[in-house]
């Protein structure tokens, strides 16, 4: 299945609270949508987010994003890694 | 060690071999900034490689990325992780 890390920006003041109850729902419902969220990392600084999955497509992770109500600005494939 | 997420543009076209040559080259002189690169993933399509790494600064990575001949665009601490 392939990889892709997607990317949110403007969560300045991101908390560890506030992140995991955002990835507990992207995991509620990821299976409909035969995603797996991996793992995510917060710079809440910045505000930037990084989410990892493994999905049958861009579309299908942002999807499920977008039914747990944070739309990710960018969802890359990462089919090189190291 | 806190970890940080460096993220790299401009990288389109870039190759499996040319990913691993480049994470080679910060393995080979990272310890010299107690700096260790975990893990890189790239979308060649867009251009972008995200690496993963734990560091004591992020001006620590940036200068073993800025010695190896590939600055990071971004370089974010990422203190919050799920």
């Amino acid at each position: 299945m392939p990889q892709y890390m997607d990317v949110h920006h403007g969560m300045k003041g991101l908390t560890a609270d506030q992140l995991m109850e955002a990835h507990r729902a992207d995991l509620a419902i990821e299976s409909e949508e035969s995603v797996h969220f991996e793992k995510a990392w917060a710079d809440p600084e910045s505000g930037t987010v990084f989410c990892l999955s493994e999905a049958p497509s861009a579309e299908a992770v942002q999807r499920v994003h977008e039914r747990t109500g944070h739309r990710a600005d960018e969802v890359h494939p990462v089919p090189l890694t190291v």
